[in-house]
């Protein structure tokens, strides 16, 4: 099977490291070893500094949404052209955690971003790249967030108000439900649960690309 | 008269530090004193934190075209929207090192990044937000380079091949040749000889505007 580039995605206290584990366990029973591993923002040095400075953002000032959404875009072609695309290439299999979905979800749900400009922006640098698969955590904010909490001090996103989850979550919603590569899976449930949920999608997906 | 946006543009060495002091002159001549600095990329906490990294990199990482046009835009967004627009609003005038017109002559000749992108990310971020005047000193590079390099150690950028300052070169002359608000001045004379022009042009300007 051609090399795939599969993403992971979904709100502060999703699930999104637990899924990972069931990717990896999924694919390596399929015999598909040859895995590389992404996060966003972030994932090449350069990125990695641009994720800094959007999470933790400057004493003092407030960073535009515009600003935010440019120096998330810089991180990812950054990732894309550098790490993702030459992995894909050579026949590794290619698993994110959050990629452009996320910027559509939080700067265009949460934020209220123009439509439009998240369009331009995306076709203008990434072209026609996507991910062959995304796989979608659901949680409402409130269990997210208790989740996300539990795990320690929240970041300059994490303190956003619970209206801007609830805008970034129907966002999710929306764009999962017009794109067949996103797949949902019900994070509400026991992480076992979950887990069960996400092998099974995954399978399933595997068997329709074979 | 209403507050207005001037900009100093040009290559490496081309005398842009002395060419504000005239501009200041010619101003405070004028009886406008209340003066904004910036240059660019910078001028915010943030954007000097993007500075940094556009202009030193990331040992042993290829920073690729597009994230480097990227960050410029996310500090120049952040600029015009918290230190440019302000100022302005307040009848305060504004007088920048580099803007927008150097991503359009670096990256767009210099790297040679398509046309059709270029436009696009300056309007979807910026819209019709432009400088009043723009006063572009003309240099060679060769000239421009001697002066840069007599100064001390080159960055990134700066370390850049002869060519990529005669494609940058040429892209400034282009857009001034078709664009009104841009004047050229001819930096390659002696000091003395640049400062008499510029700021016979900035009043001539100046003068148009009352």
């Amino acid at each position: 099977m051609k090399s795939k580039f599969i993403v992971i995605e979904g709100l502060e206290g999703a699930g999104k490291t637990t899924a990972r584990e069931a990717v990896v366990d999924v694919l390596k029973a399929q015999g598909i070893n040859d895995l590389v591993f992404t996060r966003e923002p972030g994932g090449t040095p350069l990125a990695e500094q641009l994720r800094t400075l959007i999470k933790q953002g400057i004493e003092g000032e407030q960073v535009t949404d515009k600003a935010e959404l440019l120096m998330l875009y810089a991180a990812r072609v950054q990732l894309v052209e550098t790490i993702i695309k030459p992995a894909l290439a050579r026949g590794a299999w290619v698993v994110g955690d959050r990629h452009d979905l996320s910027s559509q979800a939080y700067q265009g749900g949460g934020r209220g971003l123009d439509t439009q400009l998240m369009q331009t922006l995306r076709a203008a640098v990434l072209g026609d790249f996507r991910p062959d698969l995304t796989l979608y955590l659901d949680v409402t904010p409130e269990i997210g967030l208790q989740r996300a909490r539990a795990r320690g001090a929240l970041d300059r996103i994490e303190q956003e108000s619970l209206r801007f989850f609830e805008r970034t979550r129907e966002r999710y919603l929306a764009l999962a439900a017009s794109d067949p590569t996103i797949r949902t899976i019900d994070a509400t449930q026991s992480l076992d649960q979950v887990t069960l949920s996400l092998k099974a999608t995954l399978q399933a997906w595997l068997a329709e690309q074979a």
